[in-house]
């Protein structure tokens, strides 16, 4: 079944919150998320009313959450199976900024001071989206070259279930539930796979990205609006550890933690867990061939934890 | 005032949970503590119906924490002064092991799997406790030297308050909130400051250590229930942005963070702040006098998150 | 000027060794490298007398390098320029295989013993190259697909300079002078740009691997020797912190260190460096950009340094 | 037998180097170190003839070392046994400071450029050292306490013998031969161990510092010449992973690497080995009272290598 689904509230949190709405496994949900700061499709802020929180809670702000969706027939020990059908940015400009303490290059994670440096300038920018072209195109009044224009690549940067243990903290903060991976691969003709940790599931995204590089250096990529469509399922008794993708040409694992070495090492142990279960490989054998043909993508690396996707071609699965 | 408050159930996370207890700024509180896997001091498992969870939600059961209380008048910007007056062990046996996936010299976090070795073996160990010599005994049947005999040195493994964000998952993430800092600090004698994020603030605590080295090397200490004294204080408009300490030595701060060094960072900047804020000292004088006295001491490094504690003794600091 | 050269003796280390060569600027240089544990092309280990010791020193007999090239008139401040014009596999198998304490899903680094689990197999892998398809395969005996056919991308798993301070310990640790960064871009249609830390700059290299995936996961790829041409040039004045690489589509810039975030940010903090001085960026515009279309690979993560190599596609660069 | 020796050379890597000085197992040797800058007793800077330079390299000029002395009969597999009889602070004054990239608050390391923030300031701090009362005193002329006396309690920053591999670069970089490992456990009425590796093990030393915090949070300690005398002994025979050390109290480990966690990790796993092979503890009966009893210190936390030393209290070893 096919529902469109409009936003009344939004949560900062992953977690078994009231649920926005219920669907059922194979239903289709179209709706619209909000930017990180929680700016629409015509650059307006979210109202007060509609941030959800807590009785007493100071919730941090930054990417208000679509949902949650709670799926009828999701149990624990199940796996959320997402298809992310279509992502249509649905306004004209992204921002991006530079802010004081945040970003790869200095203190990383918004409130974890670490530096007895100044901290950097705050800067914002405004990209100009030419969707039609597929475009991004920002003025660079100070720079030689003048002006860039980058091909956009629209990703959710969150999306996730409610996490084995109430609620996430910050949004922003990605696990074994999904949540801020900021990972580019979640995009359109992605299936994403979930674990599902409570019954219902309770799928919450938001965070859309027009386009962002390797671990979004300075913390904040091309943040935009947009109109999504994904398409729900359960598969039962599918136990799975971390979430897990497919798109045409590879089979993915996200591990998300701190170092990032731990990120790394998460998602290429599950990768092999994954070869071994599923697609028949021996143990040592999925070793061999995942290094000398795995891929690996860097989510962000300016949040609580960080990410990373290792990538297995489809090609060297059996037929 | 003083209040005698016996726990009727226990939460597993830091959060707005509903209160056990309402207390006043300057009341001292008498209560017991069970231990880490919810044993009391009979050694008796704590029954199903005294675990609080909500609906749907599948906790990790480690921690059980005793409270919260509800502090009347602390508010966010505020700190909270909890004045460990007393832990007395209540019972004559620790417990300790090793766990198959868990542990510095393994793979660390519970649920984190990210090795292709296979797992430790799985061992308890049960320490005789005798409270007149205070004193931990553990026979070593298969060591040269037959038995040990370790000075007890009791303190509260896990002590925090609500964070800034809904709940804590599980209550063994340590935090800018304290929680499962597993520090030997937190002990009678010390004073522990705490920021107030919440309305009420939220103090919980448990997970009595007897015993415990820096590092809590294979994931678990000399675990006991135990009855604690603490009197909880508000001060208003102390802005601090991590668990600070005092004893009659050492001024102390606790970071809690991953990568270790970033423990070590946050634990030192936060120091610097204090010298600077509350003591008079020049910001690269006290980086200087820091450097060349400064002492400190890992909390726990098997957890989703480590502590370091950075001290400064205080005959440094103006009289 | 175009040499031939042929090897009569291997260095383990990158350092000011006796040269085998001198070029001037200018010249190629073509020659072979023998593979990772001195097999050359006929299979055969490198014989005990090509070896090349110090007195009393027991050298750790990982790649050995070919050269070191003396490089006329390349002075301390200087950038080498090595352009990889060709890499020819010279024999029909790869080796590969998985070692007890190695590899980035145990203990990493050969000799840092820190698992208290027993340790893996040793197992070794036999790739058959075919080098008409350029493909590699591998025989899964134990595995549902039975074998694979891999792509071959050779490169040069080693290649660097006399770094600043004497000697580099085993050739095996990357740093600012390269090293064995087990960068796949290090491939034929690269430039990679070195800077001069010692007169005569000391370039050495070998390690080839026909192919490879990000991090060399295990710690060993395919393995194998090659016929190599270099173009060889010096860059006068053009001071550089860290190798640099271009290729048609990217400036590249490689970063090694622990851990592995240390990497991504040395090598995104170069990159802004380059951006700024050698294209005309403003600092905080070329911060801005990066972000948005920076890609990066992993070399390896399984010796004393991991790699991380930015890259900023040059469409992006003012014309 | 007794010697005294007087340098007349330094090198500034540890490595088999041009030996000073041959002793014999059992010898005695009394000499002087100049500070971290090569300043000596005198205040007087290194002469450029003693400073010790292979031709064409141009050495990171810290901590110059006194040595290196072949010790007659110690061969690969064997330990160096140094017991510290005495270090006797030879000058008036000790300086520290700020460097601007240098440090664990902003940089760490010099030469590893990776933040976008302005560096901070340059600062010199001169202590006045009083060896009659045993202190350091600080004037703090912009800080309310005014002035700091500070307890000495001298060490040397740097002690190591040749890596298994030619020379080590900056001799600022700890590892399993020692090197600047900024540990205040190398005092007087130590003995350390150490691997040999290379045949005369090639000791050497320097860097004494009167004072210092854990992890030498800036980056400078209180920087002083002395003399110093150690007794020099051969342990036939004993093959150890990386150093180790004793005192009255405990036997120690000291593990270097990055990050910090696997220092932690190598020097506790090295303890284990020792309770295990020379004190008959079984193994997870060793892990289990390590875990319990175990004390670290952190040594320096700005070098490429980080430190971390592991403690065991003797009394719970067998009689």
């Amino acid at each position: 079944m096919k529902h469109m689904f409009k936003p009344s509230r939004y949560y900062f949190t992953f977690g078994p919150n009231e649920p926005a709405f219920k669907v059922k496994p194979g239903d289709t949900v179209t709706t619209t998320t909000v930017d990180a700061r929680g700016f629409d499709e015509h650059s307006k802020p979210l109202p007060e009313e509609m941030k959800q929180r807590s009785e007493g809670v100071t919730y941090h702000e930054g990417n208000p959450l679509t949902g949650p969706f709670f799926v009828e027939g999701a149990e624990p020990g199940d796996a959320l199976s997402i298809e992310i059908e279509r992502i249509r940015i649905n306004r004209e400009t992204a921002w991006s900024g530079i802010r004081p303490h945040f970003g790869s290059l200095t203190e990383e994670v918004p409130g974890r001071r670490l530096l007895l440096n100044e901290p950097l300038p705050e800067l914002r920018f405004t990209w100009k989206l030419d969707l039609e072209r597929n475009i991004g195109v920002l003025e660079l009044p100070r720079s030689k070259v003048g002006r860039v224009e980058v091909q956009l690549h629209p990703f959710l940067g969150s999306i996730g279930v409610a996490p084995p243990h109430g609620r996430v903290e910050p949004s922003l903060t990605p696990g074994e539930y999904g949540g801020n991976m900021d990972c580019v691969e979640t995009k359109e003709g992605t299936t994403l796979y979930l674990p599902v940790f409570v019954r219902g599931a309770y799928l919450a995204f938001g965070d859309v990205h027009a386009a962002q590089g390797d671990g979004e250096l300075c913390g904040t990529a091309l943040e935009v609006s947009a109109e999504v469509t994904v398409k729900i399922d359960v598969v039962k008794g599918w136990r799975i550890g971390w979430p897990r993708m497919e798109d045409g040409e590879h089979i993915m694992v996200a591990g998300s933690s701190r170092p990032l070495m731990e990120a790394y090492k998460i998602a290429h142990f599950e990768m092999i867990e994954w070869l071994v279960s599923d697609y028949g490989f021996e143990r040592w054998e999925a070793l061999q061939v995942l290094t000398q043909v795995g891929r690996c993508r860097v989510g962000n690396v300016v949040d609580p934890n960080y990410t990373v996707v290792a990538k297995f071609p489809k090609r060297y699965l059996p037929k």
